[in-house]
């Protein structure tokens, strides 16, 4: 358990690398493709035996894909006698699936859980979790770390305190936008999404809370197709604001993102690299933070023993990212 | 599997009388004490073999005690090869440690999902989870079903519609706040504590949304020592509420909850009966509506295996209940 | 569990109403789709409580996205509390990759049992696995169907027998070549591939057994690319074999597959649709026979409780396909 | 796992600082209270990551609190990524509830011991269990020490031998009381309760060997409410004989235990602080032997993998009670 | 799961065929045999999908053999897809290794406990275990009757009553012989067996309680080589016995015991056919009872779901008898 | 986890003090031995806590007597704290029976390797499984040698390679036999057993491929009777072979065997030691090599963490060979 290596699938290669120049140790050699009857195959080319083994892969497009080479990655260290084996999921797709809401769905994000388990994972380190009740669903140990240090740095930077208003874009998402608003010591607006009349496709935007001429920095914890987004931005320009930021922790930009956020009355968008942003999703509005420096410190803490918990405060979370810029 | 069985342990058994008397059979023989030594003994007293069997016991005061009851009657029953065992929990105590937000706590509430279910239960019928995500903590079915339905019709034929606010006393309820709140065609308001200064204890109470001259209906998940609710209380009077009404589905109603209410500006508490109400509770403020149809009709519904999905439609809730009323 | 549910994902809606079709019951009623950022997501419309249901869904292309939606069915019919859940897989992806046979790979056909088993899965109906032995990497009950008694009738009418002589593609399909050889008391032929010098690429094969002058038929369970195919009949050729004819259970034909089978020097190539076969397949030399009788007898005798043991038996086979033909 | 923490619940935080004074560390920081509606919350205040951790819990009162207090700080520990978490139970409450002697009772101490390996111990420490056949409840690795050389040195000490008579206080004891005679070359005498008569109740106390004008020891597990023990040392009286010392391990002491000590014809209780005895309890005839020299010893051999069967002889006891006198 | 098929594995088909004529059903049909290289292979002939099926199978000699055998049975029920697999297990061997009662020894009888689980069955029928603490080493449902009734009436059938003295042959035994006592009225003795000096084998017997003139019983859960019970009837007639009898409920029989009870002086020894007793063991002094009545008729009401615990009483125990008998 | 320790059950003691000869450790210390009653009693005599065991133990005569022995030491081994423990198994016994290819028959290898795993054993080292899927049985780690390397540069020796060729004496055995036709550079035949007629027994040995006027050299994975071995060897002789020498990885050798290959027309069978040859099977034909040295040299690379795969190459496997032979 003396050695660490870091391995990556196919879904982020660019973040493993990154995290492994932080961690100042080459990234783990292993192939993992495709055979013509699309079957996964993955060979270890390390010897792993007893050594503490770290698989970099977020749950991002293709998302059955990933998530299926994440678990035979999972299934070879383990039957290559791997000391430990952590995933290191950045982005946890199916995030959303948490909970029956209606009858007879599933709870993809505990059966994800499941499934890496039952793969042979012993630990998971992820960021920014849809709800932090998704830990519960993991028996393993789990780490979750937040980017919101990251992006309230970032803004605290930009020097908008005294107008800011910070907005949920979602009911949802209040918890997190709450706890960005008191690291920026803003107060905090929320919109609600809500159906009326007998159409059933008749949605109203209530903002609740005052932006009146405000500066509103909306966030969220996934940009997905932008379109609740855009659906915000009009509404609270309708409602008097004076510019407007957004900010989440992973950027999916599926389908038409990129485009309507180009077109939209956004100024800027800053997300993190948690997932990959193809070349024709890196718009100039676009700002990306690497999160790289503090999975890299957390897989450093978990490998040394030492507190992962100490990352939570502001300013180690400073020292990790001065460390890196440098 | 032909015959259905209904226990109770000692946490509510009024509780579990109403709810036989819905499915109109007797309640189950059974021995639940606890000897000098405070070990908890647990004696079936009918034949359970093969049998449906349903134990209503609540996570209420006494909480360990009750939790401890409900694991040993679990224990019981399957050792005495019940075909069935349904852990019908009212109120799912813990429901608050559902995730880790600081370092090196627990998630209580997972760890009791994994008790119940490697005491043996088979199923798990419950009522407002503090988060819908802890249904994903287990990996046997359960059933939550919502009073939110009892409670809007109750302030429906109130008819306070056209000046009511629904307020969520905290942001974490708020999605649960916007239900009824579209239940009862009502504007949302939520309130945001926050921490401020650098007194760890200092703390604000931040309405956002309007409720000036409104009539506020507050909602929860549980009213526990009512202080917070007495403190959300005082911050809508300052905001110019007109009147106040509370509610909430588990009326835990500990230490000095019932004189706070009885003295607090509240007009009327509206609670189901969850969890017991000790007779020096029982102020003339807080009305008590029985969720037992809702819960027999459930049982029901398991036992034939019918649709219980279909409860959670307002037009079968309300002949639930007028069922039970006649 | 008196009433039986067919229901299916993407994979194979159209063998899934052969299926019903030859069961004369109805479809069950579900969504199953993807959400832009590309999780699937399963909505169960029909009641299942209590009820014995089926999922129908080769893991067929595109592989993840079928094994992953199959995984979300189940944990979905789970949760709306199935009396009991069968897999119905006709193709068996990830077959190949059944054992270590070089360092630091994984055992993906148990992996895959170990999903399916952890997501809730009760048993497994399948057919003609790569290794039998596949069977084992599952603790739940698994029935394994052949389509050997379809493709061997369905050259027995052909009346080819006097010449005729079995080649197993490979070393490793042998022991079923044997099997078929057996039915239609043809003499078996082997195909060897040995890597040969030192370029590592160089592959010869032999043709083990007496194939000159002879009617050849080659039996494989699946044909990928047809890339063996091709190689195998210019082997055969070569060795004097004046007609070639070609069978397999599992017609992946990936790539170009069916290019590949129109412009070589085989006769007819007759398989199954335990995977859906595309229009830009269906070339005139593909003899396609429907599984669709025996899965839904093998699905019928399961929901009954009677012997699916007997489907293995020529003359029980018979009659299942005489029943579904009138 | 080089280093070693001791944590404590609020079961018998004196025994766990007796331990770690043995074992020269600090007792572990950790915040282990109850919010106001019961609800026990867990924090460990030190970084655990692959410590080798202890926790020190008897069951004793109040009980069904001080095991959910024990299972929520391994959850506690478990989520904080320990690398081994030993339950040091010093009294394994629920011992009596070891078999179904009747039918439909549970197995409340097999029960006990799922509850403590789901919820994540590693390990299990714990003295002079009700029934030996208890380890094997467990699969995890379980130590169980003995207080029987601590008692028999004490009444070695004493110089009673030649006319001692070792007493069983029940037909289940004999064997414990057996061993306990053997260390002290003394004969053995069994009490036998019998009920007679067509009423209930009505129960006779047979004294099986010869005790008439000896020295008796009684000796049992535990001594509850000292009710059984009042009965005991009666029927010795009317047997002749002439002078009465009991001890036991666990001196649970419930209810009117301490004042039917005080009144009845024993000479000395000896017992151990396997739980803690209050203020009120504390009377001159009560000794008590302190077993944290035992305990801690054990949790040093199992730190440092050395033999714990070695503390099964008289000599390794005896130095190391010594080693604590100094 | 209406129909029942009862099996036998090669431990003792007798008793099985005894069980069936009970129940008045055909045995099970089934092949249980070893290939030349000591394989033991089985082959069910019965179609047991969804039935209810039991295996008669004793783990008496050969030990090993039969466990495997049994274990081997239970996994071709579950992959033939038996709807319920009940081992009957009359003489459950490795009783006695039930507790670590020395450094680094196994506790057997809770491996096999695991390993009838791991293989499948989900319910156990079994006869007087060594203790009855090892129906906790189970998760699964377990029925165990006791033997007692049926010896008791024999003896209550001889009217010994006045004179007779039941001893238990052994500490361990003394619980088990104190309820047959009490069955027959009659006071109780123990035998303690005692090393002393310095030399490890020399061992003494203690008979503890009174037995001069009287008639004694001696009981045991097995007998083995007899050896102790030579020892134990030449203290009896060392303390002034005038008769003995000896019962106990397994005859293992092991070595020269037949001889040595032949040569002893026991007027009779009364045990039951849990195990099968060879011709060269059936000397006229054994007197064999059946326990096909009682293991049949609790079959029959596992099967159809009526109480077993009712079996636990003198009166039904007499009818079940009685009606075996006509 | 830093000492290494060897036990051995009775299976094969030989083999093991060959490997800690190779290992340069003593044997561990320990009593495997059976009560008259045949339950077999383990005792450990070492200290194992947190030591990295390792049984071995092939599953040969008498089997199942070796199978619950290994299964009772890993049982001991756990309890006693070890720290990794690794079951040894040169033969892994019911390998044949991994599959169900007839209704009701039972997995018995995955059955063997569920009680491997649950009776605690972390990882597994066999040589030569009957089928390479085996390994997916387990869900612990295993590795698997080959004697393959051993066996050929025997041969290589002999120098009979320009007229050799290699025979799989069944179409199950054929992939292994390509392997080692394919390290000496030999062409290969298969035979082929087939049944014709209308009688069940009358059974055809086809030879498939050339074989006329060569040396032939059979293999298999094991040689059970030897019937099978000398009908292949008479059909060879007809199809006019030269001279025919056997190989085998596992000499089980049961009944007639040795004598059969003494009257038979083979004129050398080559195997190894993975199960015990008693002395009158020691026959002149019969030549044993000893895996001892690989065995032993896999101990060394798991016990420190190298690669085992590299085991899997020509040049280590001599050097391994070399090591030993000095």
């Amino acid at each position: 358990m003396d050695e660490l290596k870091v391995f990556t699938g196919n879904a982020h290669p660019a973040l493993a690398n990154e995290i492994t120049q932080y961690l100042d140790t080459p990234l783990g050699q292993c192939e993992v493709f495709q055979f013509s009857n699309e079957n996964i195959f993955v060979r270890i080319l390390d010897n792993v035996r007893e050594r503490d083994t770290f698989i970099v892969q977020p749950l991002c497009s293709p998302v059955s894909q990933n998530l299926v080479e994440l678990l035979i990655m999972i299934d070879a260290l383990k039957r290559a006698s791997a000391g430990r084996i952590t995933a290191v999921i950045p982005y946890y797709g199916y995030g959303r699936t948490d909970k029956k809401d209606q009858p007879r769905v599933p709870i993809t994000a505990r059966l994800v859980a499941d499934l890496l388990t039952v793969a042979g994972a012993n630990r998971v380190l992820t960021i920014d979790l849809h709800a932090a009740q998704i830990q519960g669903f993991f028996n393993i140990p789990i780490d979750e770390l937040t980017a919101l240090y990251l992006l309230s740095r970032y803004f605290e930077e930009k020097s908008l305190n005294k107008d800011l208003v910070v907005v949920a874009t979602d009911i949802g998402i209040s918890k997190r936008a709450r706890d960005l608003a008191a690291l920026l010591s803003a107060p905090l607006a929320i919109i609600e999404k809500r159906r009326f009349g007998n159409r059933d496709q008749a949605e109203m935007l209530n903002v609740i809370g005052e932006v009146d001429k405000k500066i509103a920095l909306t966030v969220d914890d996934e940009i997905d197709t932008a379109g609740s987004l855009v659906g915000v931005i009009s509404a609270l320009e309708e409602r008097g604001v004076k510019e407007i930021y957004a900010c989440c922790t992973h950027p999916i930009l599926s389908g038409q993102a990129a485009q309507r956020i180009a077109s939209c009355n956004v100024k800027e968008v800053v997300v993190t690299n948690t997932v990959p942003i193809t070349e024709d999703k890196k718009i100039s509005k676009i700002t990306v933070l690497s999160i790289a420096p503090l999975v890299g410190e957390a897989i450093h803490r978990i490998h040394t023993g030492q507190s992962v918990g100490a990352l939570f405060t502001q300013d180690i979370n400073r020292s990790v990212q001065a460390t890196f810029e440098i």
